[in-house]
């Protein structure tokens, strides 16, 4: 019987292999990205397979695992790497890593709301440039009101720092209410509507998907407190992106920061860059870029394959087998 | 009987004045910067003087006041606006305000942090000249030490943040502990060198003295952990510039933040000032530029002139009287 595992990507340290090595396993880890018939190759004989490159896992490769019983996805959004439908069909599970996350996501997002209402990067900015002077007076937080559109791990951990942390008064749109977390934190339950025209500074952290892209559009942000500030650390597909341009320039939005801009060319594009710093921060979707989120997802990935090779069943199994 | 208040300076809103009018005041803010003769002109009849703006309160000046009770200082150091000695001498109580900034230093220092810890400033700057990839993996804040040297009102204010919102462990250095504090808060006291050898962040928030000036300086500096982040909300001048800049060259220091650079011109400005943003960021000294900050310090003058006027006695008189 074989007992290899096959490890992808260059993003998990070794030392973090080590259960599967004591286990009794041998762990293979190319570093580079590897072709489908390399992959069909190794994955041959082959127990379980931790999916952290950027190869996909094809019907075609999967169908060639005859001996494979896990394919653990280093991450969150697995769909895009892994024909989940033909692993269940060859019983084989897949799972992925929540959670792990959200620590480093939320702290980046205050870092990203601090930085726009104290205006630290546009300050910063203009000091580079050598010009001084001229900045003006902004808000404490505690006086600030904070929405939040989607309150799951990373939203309720923004919740917690802005709470116990800040002291801002915290309101939340989600699909189902949180009484325990409503109650827990002393944050409010708005209708989307409300929060939108209610808070000085709304945080957009809810998946895209076909229902979301486009949710914050021009409807919304007519409706926005003038001057308020918008933090998007999700994906910037669920700001319509023309909404987006005309909101910073009539002064609706009165500062914005997303970490990642639109994936596909748009025609506002290159007038939200003209934007930077004035008005507007981008990063490059690094949110979740720390050391402990990285080793995090790896721990995570680890224990369910151990968990999938000793018993068969794993909490974090996504293709319902 | 003369009923008159002189408020100087333009950063107090007319409507803090209220109680002041309400009270049968008088109140006259002229919005330019008065010479010697016009501010000895205007005291010779005015019962009380808030002093908002650049001009000086002189021994000149304070013995032509002949009906002056109060000068209610708007900030903390009146010993370069105000001859309180003079003051003291004709019977003239000098107030200052106190505790009102802590909240907006202490949140825009945790916002240089983060700025600093997740290199935000960094790569919004690469992202903006169209430079992006590359970014390295970052630390999350429940797993870095941070120091702070200073528990007054900020950094109390700054620990609190920290350890109620992010769940960093945090000590402090102070010349005289706060056991209360180290409780309330589970903070640890550490003597100064050990402060600065142990920890991952340093957040320096102490006032400028002859004593505390070049505080830290290159033997600091050495002793500190390879790659740490140096925050300044305090005066630039409590690091010494040629050791900041060596530090921040040979890597010692792994990013630094401060809000405000060397007010005297030194050999080392220029190659500082390169460093930007790759290594450094420098905001304009502009941490307690807030409304809530600047409206806190005005309603604490206008309380202390109504104490006075009233009762002759005020908790923030600071010049003996």
């Amino acid at each position: 019987m074989t007992k290899k595992i096959l490890i992808t990507g260059t993003s998990v340290r070794s030392e973090l292999l080590n259960p599967l090595v004591e286990a009794g396993y041998t762990v293979e880890n190319p570093t580079h990205l590897l072709t489908e018939g390399e992959l069909k190759d190794i994955l041959k004989n082959a127990s379980a397979y931790l999916l952290g490159g950027d190869e996909l896992a094809t019907r075609n490769v999967i169908s060639a695992a005859k001996e494979l019983k896990i394919i653990a996805f280093l991450g969150m959004g697995y769909q895009s790497f892994i024909d989940a439908a033909a692993a269940k069909e060859f019983g084989i599970a897949v799972t992925n890593t929540p959670g792990t996350l959200s620590n480093s996501v939320a702290e980046f997002t205050v870092g990203l709301l601090l930085s726009s209402t104290r205006r630290l990067f546009l300050y910063a900015s203009e000091y580079a440039a050598g010009r001084t002077g001229g900045e003006e007076k902004q808000r404490d937080l505690p006086s600030l009101h904070v929405g939040i559109i989607g309150l799951g791990g990373i939203g309720t951990r923004i919740a917690e720092i802005l709470r116990n942390g800040f002291g801002s008064k915290v309101s939340y749109y989600s699909r189902t209410r949180k009484p325990h977390e409503e109650q827990r934190l002393d944050v409010s339950y708005l209708p989307f509507e409300q929060l939108n025209k209610q808070v000085d500074v709304l945080v957009v952290m809810t998946p895209l998907s076909e229902e979301t892209k486009g949710l914050i559009g021009q409807t919304q942000i007519s409706s926005f407190k003038k001057g308020m500030i918008l933090i998007n650390t999700a994906r910037a597909e669920i700001v319509d992106p023309a909404a987006l341009l005309a909101g910073l320039e009539t002064g609706q939005i009165g500062y914005a920061a997303f970490d990642g801009l639109y994936e596909k060319p748009n025609e506002s594009m290159e007038k939200l860059k003209a934007l930077i710093p004035a008005k507007l921060m981008v990063t490059g979707h690094i949110a979740s870029l720390t050391h402990e989120a990285r080793d995090g997802m790896a721990k995570k990935a680890v224990r369910s394959i151990l968990n999938i090779l000793k018993t068969g069943r794993d909490e974090y199994i996504v293709n319902g087998l």
